[in-house]
């Protein structure tokens, strides 16, 4: 039988650079991908499949919490690795098992679309999407009035500072949770930027605190997913290094989220 | 009744810009994010919803058909905007019906995990989803031998000077197919990076031609999606300006595709 080897956050690999003067081979670091399974069981009802996401192995308990936090569907009680027999070593750290202690407060994977096959809904648009995001912006928010713009200058350095994943590999994205004065709260990374979102609402979770701090930071863009987790997790400013969206912002107005992007130390631009 | 309008790929928005001096308000453009809903319909099966991507609008059909090519599902004989008297004005452009002449080669949606919500399936692996990405990889590949690693280099700068949406807004990405002299065949820019490479594939067979391009350059990372979308369309190489990951090397690696990173004038670094 082959050992159980836990993946670690990155990988070493040969490659071969190539320049105008000519190619070596060297030794290079990848930022491991691999899928991770989320499955959720309440009372009542077994552990069954509601996720599955590429991320970056490390923090998985957080990522189980917070994506669930952030889809509204609850606040785990426990989160495991799974340990059915029928899992193949490799396996082993790719499934996770969160547990409710009641029933889901919203259906899991409720805004997945393919649940709704065939179902008789109308049609989309960008509205309906907004009010859909709104229903599951956070209960408890962020209630200590807006962050200084001078501050929110700093965050994304403070932020590239703790981003060790990023050094190595240069593949990864970062989200941190700041408080109004910039100091950090946590910090996580991942291969896919919601997944950082999600690991660091879920590390405040599973620390037994609210993920409502003053300044969630990503260090990517700010498309309507990340200013849908920032209104769930009720924070009160996200601040994005790159670009927003038209329903990005359209969503942030609605939701009352302030939204900072193109932030550095020279300037930021405030969208709402 | 509201008139309907065509959602631009581009919207202007008033922002407030805050550096060290001050502040002051001015007109940005964002660039478009809506909801894009793809049903699909084949002979004595009516259309349903099989997909729901957030995307920026424009070269809608084209992304409908080359995500339903990526997936193996098929290459759609049609692909119209939905007509159904229940759609509002704003939804209207936001629903595309794409219509195959056969059933699916592959059930739609089938490497969507929700829909094995509750199946058997014992866990994943990242060399399970290589295995299963290898399955749709493209019966058609790119078949004229390896491209000059002094043209890969030229390709992002190539790619840049047509992505117009990225200089009036620097919030969306662009994915290029190019022929092995370096030539463009077509660009496409959308806020999702996988969307782009859908409608790159899209055109193509929109157009009566094989996807089955020299090169695919993308403006961002190269994820395990991207991987899997370029050996679906057939492509020789993938050549990315950021970084790849581990599991996008692994599939490159076997599924014999061709695999940049880091990609500027100065430097490429082969992967596979």
């Amino acid at each position: 039988m082959k050992a159980t080897r836990r993946p670690g956050p990155s990988v070493r690999t040969r490659v071969r650079e190539i320049t105008g003067a000519g190619e070596r081979e060297h030794e290079d670091r990848l930022v491991t991908e691999e899928p991770l399974e989320i499955r959720l069981a309440w009372p009542g009802t077994p552990a069954h499949r509601v996720w599955l996401t590429m991320r970056t192995p490390g923090h998985d308990f957080e990522l189980a919490a917070g994506w669930l936090f952030h889809e509204g569907i609850g606040s785990p009680t426990t989160v495991a690795y799974c340990t059915d027999e029928d899992l193949r070593p490799e396996q082993e750290f790719n499934v996770v098992t969160a547990t409710l202690d009641a029933a889901p407060l919203r259906p899991p994977a409720g805004r997945d679309p393919a649940l709704s096959a065939g179902s008789s809904a109308c049609g989309v648009c960008g509205s309906d999407s907004v009010d859909t995001a709104l229903e599951v912006a956070a209960a408890i928010r962020w209630s200590g009035g807006p962050v200084d713009p001078d501050v929110v200058r700093t965050l994304p350095g403070l932020l590239r500072e703790r981003q060790m994943l990023f050094a190595r590999t240069g593949g990864v994205h970062a989200a941190g949770l700041f408080d109004a004065a910039g100091a950090p709260v946590v910090v996580r990374e991942d291969v896919g930027r919601h997944n950082a979102v999600d690991k660091v609402t879920g590390a405040r979770l599973l620390a037994g605190s609210s993920p409502a701090e003053a300044v969630l930071v990503v260090s990517g863009r700010a498309g309507f997913e990340l200013v849908q987790k920032a209104l769930a997790g009720g924070v009160g400013a996200l601040v994005a290094v790159g670009a927003p969206t038209s329903l990005a912002v359209d969503l942030a107005r609605r939701g009352g989220l302030a939204l900072y992007g193109f932030t550095g130390e020279e300037r930021t631009v405030r969208y709402a």
